[in-house]
């Protein structure tokens, strides 16, 4: 019997309660061995749940009970996650965790401490909710040459996205429905300046670069700016508008980079609707490869922590085991990046885009002028669309890369 | 250093030789170990190839080298993979495939001979091409109360369902492209009836419920009766026609079958076109996750096989092996599965269709009449066929299920 401890009874934890509950008997098929939660760690007391008797308020009663041996740590938040989580490894216990933000803090930190103390530090859940995507990742895909991770990597961005384009709501508008709905919170911030995402895609980096970013190297930019023109723009093109987390390696360069994209109808991601995830990882030979499913809630996020216990319990914990450590270079500079741009100016002319930015494809558009730029740097888009503005007096109103 | 033999030096033999050798160093970093191919089995020689001195024709020489840890099989066809498969079991070697005939008729005698020798047998690359699909249901997904399967599993089929819908061209048209490009057999047989992919549904089908059907008991139909008035039919309603193996699991009954379905567009399968595959797994409290990417190649059913090397390198052995048995009746009598139909007839009215059928909705046609039935049991919709044939003198032109 494996004794299990898990801190924080709010959504995720007590879905991943009722998970190790009610699919007992395919955990017991699975591993050849059974779950008991021992210990559920919370503030409040819940005396009408079943697992009322479980509640404890003090984590030193599960970091000092030996017959714990593996904590779930789905409380969120940097603080005290990332010391309850360093104690449990000290300690000897395995922890698994669905808390993103600690991860893409100390990740690397807590590798090093599960591994010296010869347990496991788990984290399936952090990153696409209930889609498999770490451990497929690590065990499947991550011997090829891997050129590029990129995914739809928050939900509730994704369904404003979606509204946008579907009912050509405006952002605000699309933003209210996602809070009546609740898939965004009251301050959608983390999700709509594109955080959660970074987070997200710096996770995915590590993995198959084994190079830690801080999260505040991310250049990150939010969908709070795409404008209904916009979105117009992008259906006359025949494209979408995604935010996307990018990691894109070009030799010794790591090009990082959390914004919203245009992507065309023949692109993996380009059907990825509502508030559904999806993580491409694009390699030699494998070509592309997609995971695809709900990128949050109780009960995907759930099956994603227990997964990691499943794989902790029937593999003798040393398996697909993610390594890297902190980086804080590891991320270059984006203005070497190259790719095409969708640009809308107010107070500008064809001809003058012309002069500045040479061949381009115009788009009509409710602005003065909108078009789709050739490939070019990062540093050479922002150069020229300095000049435009500068040398014509033009305001900018839009720039989305395409992918 | 793990020595390796590969059985058979064809398109996958070739690609996977090749991906050994070019991503050495990937290889290395994931499972700290080295990779040699000593010897590659083949009828002929390659006195040209960079792999000339490993080439040897006679299997024992592979079979007796006790420094031969793991044995390729990507041979294809029944035998005499299935007698070099056990035998290199009994000698306590591992065995890789990519070959799902050989896997679907005897996969469960392979797991116990290698459960017996305390080895690995393993076929990722069987289902899906370059996917991960094996892998991630076992360790991240097989917790879960799984409710179905179902997947595109056959790119060459799904390419021509795609011209079809894209250009409107015929099937016969559509299959002549596909054998022009390569992407379709000139005895397109096995593709067109179903056979491949209901050796896959097969496949998958055994991982989730532990037991192993004959191909010859799943119920399959082919494409080769989908007509052009159907296609048409299908962009009315707004869904595409998509061949799918599908397992559904109803409490004790296991429905499998290979038949073309009407999907609509909000179903995760509906975006995957050409030659891509898709696998689909439904279950609680997960939900919906989809695995996508390329269906077969060199390169991307070699990843999935050196993800099977790489897996028993790193993980020695045990972990994530599937486990299921032969059983004759596992798969249950068609006749009680519930699905909506599309039905098209011949000297048929839309009041004599009502008399029979009830509440249909009817869609525009070059057809006497076209409909969508409600959701009934295949067995009730037969019936009501048949009745419609034999009191009215219909001739029934096409039937294709919902999702």
């Amino acid at each position: 019997m494996v004794n299990v401890a898990i801190l924080g009874f709010g959504v995720v934890g007590g879905g991943t309660a009722r998970l190790i509950t009610d699919n007992r008997e395919e955990i017991e098929r699975l591993t050849g061995d059974t779950v008991n939660i021992k210990y559920i760690l919370d503030l409040r007391d819940f005396p009408d749940s079943p697992f009322a008797d479980r509640i404890v308020h003090d984590f030193n009663i599960i970091l000092e009970d030996p017959e714990v041996d593996t904590v779930i740590e789905v409380m969120g938040g940097s603080h005290p996650a990332y010391e309850f989580t360093v104690a449990a490894l000290k300690k000897g216990k395995n922890v698994i965790t669905s808390n993103k933000e600690v991860v893409a803090n100390f990740g690397d930190e807590f590798l090093a401490a599960a591994a010296a103390s010869g347990v496991s530090y788990r984290f399936e859940a952090a990153v696409g909710g209930g889609i498999p995507v770490i451990s497929p990742i690590i065990s499947s895909v991550r011997h090829n040459k891997i050129t590029e991770v990129r995914g739809i990597l928050n939900g509730t961005t994704n369904y404003i996205l979606t509204k946008m384009f579907s009912l050509g709501e405006s952002f605000e508008d699309s933003l209210c429905d996602a809070q009546e709905r609740g898939y965004a919170e009251r301050n959608p911030d983390a999700d709509i300046l594109g955080t959660d995402a970074a987070r997200k895609i710096d996770i995915l980096t590590a993995l198959v670069t084994g190079k830690l970013v801080p999260t505040d190297k991310i250049h990150t930019e939010g969908i709070t700016n795409i404008r209904k023109a916009d979105v117009l723009a992008a259906e006359k093109l025949g494209m979408k508008i995604k935010l996307l987390g990018r990691c894109i390696i070009e030799g010794e360069k790591v090009f990082v980079i959390v914004a919203p994209f245009m992507l065309p109808s023949d692109s993996a991601l380009f059907g990825v609707s509502g508030v559904y995830n999806a993580v491409e990882v694009i390699g030699e030979p494998i070509g592309s490869v997609m995971f695809y499913g709900p990128g949050a809630g109780a009960g995907p996020t759930a099956s994603a922590v227990v997964a990691d216990l499943t794989e902790i319990i029937a593999s003798g914990r040393n398996y697909a085991v993610p390594t890297f450590t902190k980086d804080e270079g590891a991320a270059s500079d984006i203005s070497e990046l190259v790719c095409a741009s969708y640009i809308a100016f107010d107070g500008a002319c064809e001809a003058c885009v012309k002069s500045v930015f040479g061949e381009v494809t115009f788009v009509e558009s409710e602005d003065s002028v909108a078009f789709v730029t050739a490939p070019m740097s990062e540093k050479a888009a922002c150069e020229k669309i300095a000049r435009l503005i500068s040398e014509r007096g033009a305001t900018l109103k839009s720039r989305i890369r395409l992918v």
